[in-house]
């Protein structure tokens, strides 16, 4: 479907029954979960399955090329009827996303997000993508899944370090639609699965109402779920850390900005900074900025999606929790605000 | 744009002034304009552009990848504003649409149909696509144009047998959704390109009220469109026949069958095969039928996107000029079908 309203979540124990998918389905998933017994025998129902290395380096239109090669020799059914189903994390969900979308002009598409960051956030909303030349994204669809299978015996065999990532987002959808999900996060010291696990129809809600307003990102009110993203994406890139890592110093930087511009009171910026700072980083935001060239964060931020005019990009404030606010800023700006936060903090 | 109710069409004699296209637009054209001083002229006005060799070999991966490769050495403006104009026939818009609608997630798409077989068709309703391992349209997505300029000193300036080619797609309409394009055809005895042109805006509103009842063919209403096409597509993969062509025997493939059932009254059938043999064809519909094997028929069908369910397609009938029908057929009634009138006619 090419219609962000029409997902239908389902959250279960279980991995979904062969009964609950099409006939005509094929099953593409991350190779590690075959080291999973339950997982293994579970896709030993679908007659074509396809295991994909997880990762950046699979979202190319060289693996893109493979898969369509290995499908044709397989000779899938190609009717109206087929079915792409993704169980993994985001590379998985982007690269099958994908392909779903533009197979015989797109064939229907089911997500069963087998990572923490996937089931909080990237299986929501229908964005994929394929990596181009170093540029993450450039090639992508906006492709919602038909289902969404929220499957937590899957979820909870994470390793925990996976399990920490997800907070990232966890921490930028509080804070732009839901301040309660935000208070609960204040008032838990330790964190579990199966307090994450409880979060995820309020954390998924708040997301989707977002989407719903603008599914094609054409107006830019989509745009306020790339809070944090901005600086988040440069560091990605740049350091190599992890994506939940790199939106949690991104929303660091905003919280300061937009205290900085009191757009954001001392007792709000004061909660959001705390909380960040309970989520441990194995990363400092200041040390991370003095070891990046403005010419290099010029360069990445020049190629970003959301730039809307050359020298000028969209960027997420936080007004309070719960509430944030675009603007459109010059680059100068942006990397004036960068040179004040390493002085300053 | 993902929907397709929101294209704008503009006609006009002359191509469109470069301040009817955003600033960050870049020029996708078939190779052959270059040719034409009027149009060559007028590229100047883009500061990037792309000639492309026009045809089936154009849509492919490995072509995308090269054009990928060219914009990002040219650093070509990548801001929300980014626009893809393409000007050209079927092959161009449906390579460039594609790239318009998959890079970045989806950017502007303008199309300035050159043939008159995508000012009819094919430029309309958004469908785009690329082939894989001889396989069309195998890849694509369905990502409607902003605007499409259809200017007639472009149109006038084809050669005399692509004006003809179009007349497959113009029956088409005709007999879908336009009994009155229809009579107006059977009046004529001289086809002009002047009265052509004068017939667009009909045809083309035509194809859209088809089209906005189910833009991204879901419901299965869209395929009617298809009218002609099952068979044609064969033909034309295995006669390397031009489209139009391919799509005129479809359609009298299809006013036999459906006489032949009696859906089709005897004056009607008469009315639609007395218009398809005024329109001279090349190809005599028995001859290429008794050169083709059934099993190389059921090997292209088996590949068609329309296809419901192993072994079934859905088939298009007319029930009179200006009313069609979708009916799932078997693949062994429609070789039966083929077998019958290689026999009966």
């Amino acid at each position: 479907m090419n219609s962000n309203s029409s997902t239908k979540l389902n959250f279960s124990k279980n991995l979904p029954s062969r009964n609950q998918l099409p006939p005509e389905s094929i099953l593409f998933y991350d190779t590690i979960l075959a080291k999973k017994p339950v997982f293994k025998a579970w896709s030993k129902k679908f007659k074509h399955k396809y295991a994909l290395k997880a990762g950046e380096t699979l979202k190319t239109l060289d693996s893109l090329q493979q898969i369509l090669k290995k499908m044709s020799q397989d000779k899938i059914p190609t009717t109206t009827q087929l079915t792409f189903v993704a169980a993994g994390g985001g590379s998985i969900g982007d690269f099958v996303g994908f392909l779903a979308s533009i197979f015989l002009r797109g064939r229907a598409f089911v997500q069963i997000p087998s990572t923490w960051l996937a089931a909080v956030d990237s299986a929501h909303g229908g964005k994929n993508g394929l990596n181009f030349q170093g540029v993450k994204n450039q090639l992508g669809t906006i492709y919602s899944a038909e289902k969404i299978f929220i499957v937590s015996d899957l979820l909870k065999s994470q390793p925990v370090e996976r399990f920490a990532d997800a907070f990232g987002e966890v921490i930028k959808a509080s804070l732009i639609n839901a301040p309660q999900i935000f208070a609960k996060l204040e008032s838990k010291n330790d964190l579990d699965d199966q307090f994450l696990f409880q979060l995820l129809p309020d954390l998924i809600e708040a997301k989707m109402k977002i989407v719903k307003i603008d599914p094609f990102e054409k107006k830019g009110l989509r745009r306020v779920l790339n809070l944090g993203h901005t600086l988040g994406h440069v560091l990605e890139s740049h350091f190599k850390i992890s994506h939940g890592e790199a939106v949690k110093l991104g929303i660091l930087f905003s919280a300061r900005w937009s205290f900085h511009k009191a757009y954001l009171k001392d007792s709000e910026f004061l909660r959001i900074s705390n909380l960040l700072h309970q989520f441990e980083s194995k990363n400092n935001l200041n040390q991370l900025l003095s070891k990046i060239k403005n010419s290099e964060i010029e360069k990445l931020i020049s190629k970003d999606k959301k730039s809307t005019s050359i020298g000028q990009v969209d960027f997420i404030f936080i007004r309070k929790i719960g509430k944030v606010q675009r603007e459109s800023v010059s680059l100068s700006d942006l990397l004036k605000e960068i040179q004040r936060q390493k002085v300053k903090f």
